[in-house]
């Protein structure tokens, strides 16, 4: 019913790359920014990316739940750590969360089940 | 120019009595499921403020800045931890999270300053 | 700590003239429809105006919701009502709605006790 | 164009149940406080359910606003009595709503044709 | 992988029409104001059609983007101004408008393509 | 019954000194990536001052409005644009953005009365 997280992750990386040749550096520097955000720190990159998913559910975002949920199971977060974090979206953002937490749920379970999360 | 730590909590702690006490127990259900949901789990109380404050600032609600800033003070988030947290809140948010950065920046020197944070 | 609701009511009045007799025209057209969208109807007044209170409280916004309370009472909505439509609001829009959920509350006390509520 | 009733109710449910079989039991209560906050109370179960579909076209979310139509003609609520909540959504959210209401109308469409709303 | 330009267009005049027909004829006095809004005026046509660009990305709606990139091209707004305000958009509304951009830029490759784009 | 303009301008120059020199160099480049946003490029500085106060007012952030009305008053855009552009936001994002409006047309008229805007 949804697309498949391969799918999901080529059009991304299309279009990220249509964005950073478009010749208009601003965006380069955006994303450079927003890739430095989750790089180790004071906080772990697997907290940093539970951050990025809390965020991104509370915005209601699918795209973002996506790219966060994968780099957090790349990243070795536990199954535990990606409900709790969920459920702290849940109850900050309300039922209006509920249909990206389907979503969530939904391509949690695909992502699990791949050979390798990368 | 805003209001004092100590008024901010006692305001909150008022009307949250008055919710508490509005014999509509509804309202007991959704504050107890809010306060569970930062207890300690597969992720740490630290990193699930920390999750609260990001939640908080990408929304742009300054009261629940406060609490979950009040929070990380308490139990004893770095500073370090604390600005990335908001380094985190500002790229996803965007520009319009500035003014809550001012505000969590005003709030939590105030914060560090007081003899005990609880 | 905040404005008596007399005090807020004036300044509504006074900054909407100022509005409505700006020169603009279409300003006074949206005014108009956003008059008419709370007349009575299939739907009575009363429940429009909780309508607009849930709408009020789940996108956050404290002078509106201010002004649907002031509406729900002077329209004869009973407490009860009021409290299931804020409670609608609070699990709809989650705990980041609990902030006005306690404006609401400090509010509707104000209210509920002026001589009339008109 | 858009998915049809019958497959939206399926994954819907689906999802919930993979969210409410988790084992992570804090889901079931979240989910128990928003059944509840629709049931029958001062105000009756038409009116709440208006009031969801109003919660859910101002903050934009077309599983939420299907799900509450879908639940107002399974109520009885009136043609009526869902155009005037639609436009108090509209009203209050601005033309960001449109295409929600768009989908709101297509959606409606094919649920009062459907032999039971159930 | 996304609907074409035209399907999208179809879609949205098709489900316009339903609308401006149901009767409810509040609803045409508000198609009526936002088609007002955009008329030139003291600011042109094409800077206003930027102004609902901006205000779709930062508010991330989908659909509203298509239309106003839509207008932008008709009206013959240049790439490069189509793109600052993009970058406006991004800056001000964050990560979470990424995936929007990513949608406008390939509407926007379609867009410029198309033999006219009326 | 507001800030004054004077007062409101010093406190988000003492804020952002704050945060620009709190070690942590991420918010400065995120500063002068906000800075650049509005340089004169393909769309005139006026157009994208008003840019910038179309995306805070559909995002309801009063100091983002003050910020840019103080911005586009100090560049010169004229009372009717900044009208214009005002009554495009109240359309795209409907009555919650009224409080707003009031707002904006209370700090429009004492930013138009200083002697001079800078």
């Amino acid at each position: 019913m949804r697309k498949k997280a391969a799918e999901t992750r080529k059009y991304r990386l299309d279009m990220n790359e249509k964005i950073l040749n478009s010749g208009f550096k601003e965006f380069n520097k955006f994303f450079a920014l927003d890739t430095n955000a989750y790089q180790a720190g004071a906080i772990s990159v697997q907290n940093k990316e539970l951050m990025g998913l809390v965020g991104s559910m509370v915005l209601r975002c699918n795209d973002c739940i996506f790219y966060h949920l994968d780099r957090c199971v790349t990243e070795g977060c536990s199954r535990d750590e990606i409900l709790e974090a969920m459920h702290i979206s849940l109850v900050i953002g309300g039922s209006i969360v509920i249909p990206h937490l389907r979503y969530a749920f939904d391509v949690l379970d695909e992502l699990l089940e791949e050979p390798s999360a990368v």
